[in-house]
Order: C-alpha cells, then sequence, then structure tokens
C-alpha cells in the first residue's frame, strides 16, 4: 500500500472517440508511458470511407469495422471502454460518463461529426444520411425495396418514383453512392428482374455549387462528371433542393423550380458538429465556428486549456490555409498522431512546432473502372485512378486488421459483376414492399400524391 | 390476340418459401416447360446451417446469404416475388398476397418452422431464437454486450451474471453455439479485455434428454459432450428448463431444481410450424401434427389435394420411417427436387414412385478443429470430422453463389483465431452498456434481483 501512494501515477490520457483521429492518437501513444482509455459508443472502428459500398451492397459492415479492442489488444497501456460522454469538467479535469467518472491528465476530444439537414430535420426521414453502420443498412434497405416495389408496381407512373434515384451532394460521397447505384441499376440486376427493365431507373445527382467535387481541381470534377454521364447518371449543378417531402424533391436551379417524384432520396450534402463541440464550448470557453466545430490553436489544443485537444472533424483548424482543414481521413490520422506526440514530448518537458497537415493527395471513386486522383503533384483518372484508389484503401484497412478479404471480395465483384450484400434487412423489411401503408417511407397524410404507391 | 389466346397457357407452378426446399424445386424447375413464381417474404436465401457463425462473430449475414434473384436469374420461367402469402383458395387454385391473387396449376409450400418456447412466449425476451438473420445479429448484440457489462461491472455477483451464457437445448444449433462461444470467451477474446478474465466465462449446455444430438449415434453423442468439455463447456443432459425470467434461469435434473443469473440465456430448443400450416388445414382439411406440421401423402402431396405439395420442415412426412423425417436441410432439398420432378413427369401425364429420402449422413461442428460425422456406413469425429464439416459446407453455398470468400474467410479466423465480425449493431446497440434502465434484455421490474446490473 506503501509502495502503491509512493509510487508516481502515471499521466492518464482520456481520448473520446475511435474514429480516425481518436484510433490513431491511441495507436501512437501504445509506446508511450502514458495510460490511456479511448471512450466509444460502438464496440468497433468503423472505415467510413468504404461505407457507402454497405449501403450499395458490395460490402457487410463487419468488412469495413475492426473491433476497437482488438486493434489495440497489443497496447497493455489502454482500456477500451464502451461508453457515452455526457459532460466534461476542466477544473476537475474528468470526463462524466453515464455511470461514472474518469479523470484525465491530458483529454483527446475526436467525436467527429454526424449529418446536418441545415435545420429542416424533417428531411431526414426521407432522406437519410450516410454516417453509421445502421444508416448504411437503411440506405442499403431502401435501394432494394425500391427495385423489388417497382417489380410489383403497375401504375407506369408509380413504377417511375420507385426507380428514380436523387442524391443530394456532389462531394465525394455523393459520387460514390452516384456511381455505385448506376452500376447497380445499369448492369448487376439487370437480368434479376421480369417486370421491370432496371435499365430505366433515373440516378439524378444534384449539387449546389457550380461543379462536383467542389474541393478538386477543376479538370478532376470534369472528369468525374464525364465519367458519371458515361454510368447513366444525371448530374445537376448549381442545384439547391428547397423541399424533401412526399418522396417529392423540390429543387431550384437558377430562377427555375422543378421537382422530381422519387422513392429513394439519398443525403450526401452537409454535416454539423457531434455534442461534444457545444458541451466543450459550454465548459472551457471554446470558440465553435458555424457548423458547431471547435476553434483550435496551432498545436491543436483548446485555448487556455493546453491539455484538452481536439481533433479529427470536429476540429476547426485554419492556421494553415485561410480555410479549415478538410473533414476526411488523413487530417484526423495526422491530428491525432500529432497529438499523441506532443504529449510524449511534454513528459520530457519538451514540445513540438505547430501542427503541419500534409496532404498525400485526394481519391475518389466513381465506378467499377474510374476514380479520380489528385495528388498535388500529379492529377488522374479513370482505371489506372481506380487501382490507386483500390491499393490506398486496401492499404489503410489493413493496418487494422488484415481485411484481405476486403480485397478478395473486391476482385470477385468486379470480375462477376455480382453483388453479395443485397439482403433486405432489419424490422421494417419484414412488412412486404409496395402494399398500401406497409412502407414506412412515404407519408401516409397525402395520399392524392402521384407517386404514393 | 387471337393467337394469344389460342396459345395454350402453360402450367402455373407457384412456390412459397425460398429456402432449401422452395429454392431446390424452383431451381429445378428451370428447365421444365412451366411458368414458376418463387414468393418470399425476404429478398434472400438463407444458409441457416452457418446462422450461428453470424450469431458468434464469425460471418457476416451477406456471407450465408444469396439474393433469391440472383440465385435464379438463369431461370427465364421463373418470377421472383417479395410478399408475403396470407391465405389459399384451392378451389380457386389460387394464393392471397397482401395485395394481390396468384392462381396456381400447382402449388408448393415451403415456408417452414420457426422457433417454439412451448407456449412460454414471455420466455423468448430473455432467451431469443436462432432462425433469421435479425435473430442472429441480436444474438452477435447480447454475446458481446454481455462481455462489454462485465468489463465495466465493479460488483463480483453481478460480474459473473453477465460472464455467464446458457444455451438451451443440446441439438445441432445448441451444441454449435455452445462450442462457438467457449472459442470467443476462452481464445479469441482472452487479451482484448484488462478488467475481466473472459477465461472466467461459464458456457452451461442444457439438454432435456439423456444425451446431446439426440438424432444421432450414441457414440458421437459422447465424442460431443466430450469436445465441448475439453473445450470448457458444461454440459447438463436430463435437465429440464422449467422457468425464464429476470435474467434467472431455474431448470429441473430429476427432482432438483437450480437457478443460474445468467445475462445471456440463447434459446435452441424447440420449434413450431409456420402459419402456413394453419392455413393449409383450415382451407383444404389437411392434419396437423402437434407441432403444427403438415402430414404429407407418399408424394409429398395433401390428401385429396394432389397439385398442393408441402416440403421442408413443413411437412411431416412419415411414410419411410416410423417416425417423421427430421426438419435438416438434406431433406428440404430432397423433397423440392422430388416435387418438381413429379410435376414434370405429371405434364406428360406420368408418375413417379414415392418419395424416398437418401441420408447422406449427419455433421455437426463443435469448434476450432472439433466436429462428429454420422454417415451411416461410417462415423467420426476430431479434425477429419471437422473438415469435412467444412467441405460439404462450402459446397453447398458454392453452388448458390460461389461464396468463395466464405472458405477464405474461415481460413482466416482458423489461422488468427481472429473473429471480425464481432459488431454489437442495432437501435439498441447505441445505449451505453451496464447502465441501469440502459439495457433492453433484463427485466427493470425486480430490481431486488442480484444480477440486475
Amino acid at each position: 500500500m506503501v509502495n502503491a501512494v509512493e509510487k508516481q501515477s502515471p499521466h492518464r490520457v482520456v481520448i473520446v472517440g475511435g474514429g480516425f483521429g481518436g484510433l490513431y492518437a491511441a495507436k501512437s501513444l501504445g509506446s508511450v508511458p502514458v495510460e490511456v482509455t479511448l471512450i466509444d459508443k460502438r464496440n468497433f472502428h468503423l472505415f467510413q470511407p468504404l461505407l457507402y459500398q454497405v449501403a450499395t451492397g458490395t460490402l457487410s459492415p463487419a468488412d469495413i469495422s475492426s473491433p476497437l479492442r482488438a486493434v489495440l489488444s497489443r497496447n497493455k497501456n489502454t482500456k477500451v471502454l464502451m461508453g457515452e460522454v455526457v459532460d466534461i469538467d476542466p477544473e476537475q479535469r474528468k470526463v462524466t460518463l453515464q455511470n461514472q467518472d474518469l479523470h484525465y491528465d491530458s483529454l483527446i476530444v475526436a467525436t467527429g461529426v454526424k449529418h446536418s439537414y441545415f435545420g429542416k430535420d424533417e428531411w431526414s426521414e426521407f432522406a437519410p444520411g450516410l454516417k453509421t453502420v445502421e444508416d448504411a443498412l437503411e440506405m442499403r434497405r431502401r435501394i432494394f425495396v425500391a427495385f423489388e416495389a417497382a417489380e410489383k408496381e403497375t401504375d407506369p407512373e408509380k413504377r417511375r418514383a420507385w426507380l428514380t434515384f436523387v442524391i443530394v451532394g456532389g462531394g465525394p460521397t455523393g459520387v460514390e453512392l452516384a456511381g455505385a447505384i448506376a452500376e447497380l441499376a445499369y448492369s448487376t440486376l439487370k437480368k434479376d428482374f421480369r417486370n421491370i427493365d432496371t435499365a430505366e431507373a433515373k440516378i439524378l445527382l444534384l449539387e449546389g455549387m457550380d461543379r462536383l467535387l467542389p474541393p478538386y481541381a477543376t479538370e478532376l470534377s470534369t472528369k468525374a462528371t464525364t465519367s458519371l454521364q458515361q454510368l447513366g447518371v444525371t448530374v445537376q449543378t448549381k442545384t439547391l433542393v428547397t423541399n424533401i417531402a412526399d418522396d417529392i424533391v423540390t429543387m431550384k436551379q437558377g430562377d427555375e423550380v422543378t421537382q422530381i417524384a422519387a422513392k429513394t432520396i439519398l443525403w450526401a450534402a452537409g454535416v454539423k458538429a457531434s455534442a461534444m463541440g457545444e458541451i466543450l464550448a459550454k465548459r472551457t470557453g471554446a470558440q465553435i465556428d458555424r457548423a458547431g466545430r471547435v476553434i483550435v490553436e496551432p498545436d491543436l489544443s483548446i485555448p487556455d486549456h493546453p491539455n484538452i485537444f481536439v481533433v479529427g472533424d470536429l476540429a476547426n483548424f485554419s492556421h494553415q490555409n485561410s480555410k479549415p482543414l478538410p473533414g476526411v481521413a488523413p487530417v484526423a490520422m495526422q491530428e491525432g498522431q500529432y497529438v499523441a506526440a506532443l504529449i510524449k514530448q511534454r513528459l520530457q518537458a519538451k514540445t513540438l512546432p505547430p501542427f503541419n497537415y500534409f496532404d498525400r493527395g485526394s481519391l475518389a471513386v466513381i465506378g467499377r473502372n474510374a476514380a479520380v486522383v489528385d495528388f498535388g503533384f500529379v492529377k488522374f483518372s479513370g482505371f489506372l485512378a481506380w487501382l490507386t484508389w483500390v491499393f490506398v484503401h486496401i492499404y489503410f484497412l489493413i493496418e487494422f486488421d488484415n481485411k484481405l478479404v476486403v480485397l478478395l471480395q473486391w476482385g470477385w465483384n468486379y470480375w462477376t459483376r455480382k453483388r453479395g450484400a443485397r439482403l433486405i434487412t432489419g424490422e421494417e423489411s419484414l412488412l412486404t414492399v409496395g402494399v398500401d401503408n406497409q412502407g414506412d417511407f412515404y407519408t401516409p397524410t397525402n395520399s392524392n400524391s402521384a407517386v404514393k404507391v
């Protein structure tokens, strides 16, 4: 007992969130003489860049998930805790979970963002977003139910609405979703139906800015548009969605307002910070931006709280460029690694120069053979870009969990054009599709709607 | 138009249910000049013998599922319909779906069984069964939540309840579940936790008869018991479960009544016929047995209705032995094929001798290296039996969908002892584990319970 008291207790690092930022911080702290606790609501890390492949039936959730405990099992200084942080107390240096408190010496907050409907939360019912495994399975359910319902529908107008897919938002997720659904409709499912021609499906990608993939170079936006059009996607830029209701999307291009009846509307447009942003602001006086992200110092800490760090999508880091760093996995990884290194230096009473993001480039996949790559010094697209995309993603997946199975699954899907993960599952899947008052995703209030089935 | 009327319309076969019986009937009818409609509530065929591997985190649902449309896409005479049959009319020769009627000339009913709590439906809340993908994901959630909650629990008694797994029923499913959970606790998860030693988990397999795997030869029951005991499972035969409530299992062995506190109780004990059994009985006067199965003629038809067939688990076929054929996949496959062949013969005004099941043997897997095989002429167990089990299952999986990925996944799991599909998902997964009033699977009514957490 006396020894226990005399022995200096190790520096306690609490990490909230097991996404790219939190997990890379934890991994980097594995060899540092600190005591790490990683808290996440889920028991797995999700490789979010491939979530659209779950939503479109190529991969299973487990293919892109790694159990946090397994990833960190060799880090003997690290505990994983499944739980949710509901408050923090910077004076007492503790975080509050639902049934316990946890003290920290350094705190890393990496709870990311969720999708945002820009104040129109009522749209979420009609246009699900893509952030969690459950989101992806719900998208998958809706996409495949749409084809099943179209097959049963005899009214041509209603059938057209079942075969219309609107994707709102032309960033990487929107582009990848549109490309994957186009392949599904125009290739994979072609021979599987008897009453409908899946090639009649209409896939509409809407983007508010004047081009797809706004953060990329202009020439790649053009390439992406061309590739999608070749796949059969209708790309509409400078188009703002003004309403989503009752399976009707209302949009505005310039002064022209149009409506389209669509049973499947997918949201890939906006994000806002997770609740931890507001909690941090309230408890530490940290500034948050319009999207709720926490504005951080050059070393990713919060002003006046040098031992509280924010990394990943939740952080607004604006010290490198005029605008904040983008909310992508490489930024989160490097931020997590930086904070881990900084904590290590501080233990030796040293410090580090400010964080500096090294941009290795951007990637987006468009279809079976097409992608766009922007490495800064070189930009390319097409099959070579697709191969690059495959290997970069496999490389990072393998780092976690040796997910060679994904590579094999892709190889198999590539050659056969099959999709194994086309299951319609979940509570609602048990309802028969295309029956009055049976589906949960058309509004039962307006039965005069042309697309009500 | 005149031609269309003059042309004789083809013989219409309606198949209800896309399990082994219905799917094999449909496959066999692909080259027969009939018009086939396969109706299923789900859009996929489920390879049920491997469902326990989803429940225990080795495989993903998509790994053991094949989209019905994809499996049957080459059968140009076959339509797949996602829907539920709610009634049949033998006079009009039609089945009623929720929003349409469908006429048949021959009807094949293959809707199988669901699990049964022998009239104690209130047990289902505490002890989920294993028939659907959703069931498997719910079992998976409970199993992995139990370890997470134990890790957080400080009260030793409550922790013990979280680490106690009771499997009710010593048939193939119960044996396979017990073996898989033992491997999980005693090997896979060993290094992943910090506060608990997963090797302290207690896995209890309860069977009412005097031995495990009652339908198998006695020597294999003994082998199975030994193998499970070596894995660390406590096997208790001649034990009847008399109550399941409030995370307490009450059981009776002879005159001795005992109770055990367990947070995870899995039901592998009984089945009863699906609703179509009763509908058939009501509409055709067919006899049903105690489990609700339809008693069929030697050609698998219903008395006085030679064009209505029942195949698979829903059928009680007692013409070969004194007791009905067991509810296993090979029986269903052969029955489906027989009925398809009979329909083909009848088109040519011929018939077939009565159905005769050819028993190729029985298999059950116990753990990473152990299984029991009973081919009738030869019985063996251990590693060779395990290899046999692997190849028999892969062979049948491949027949559907070239699921080579499953083989690779197994190879990977085998060598690394890893389990990739350990995700805790679903609505309830978002609740933090081990918190008062947060879990959905302990009764909140009796807060005095020793195991209430």
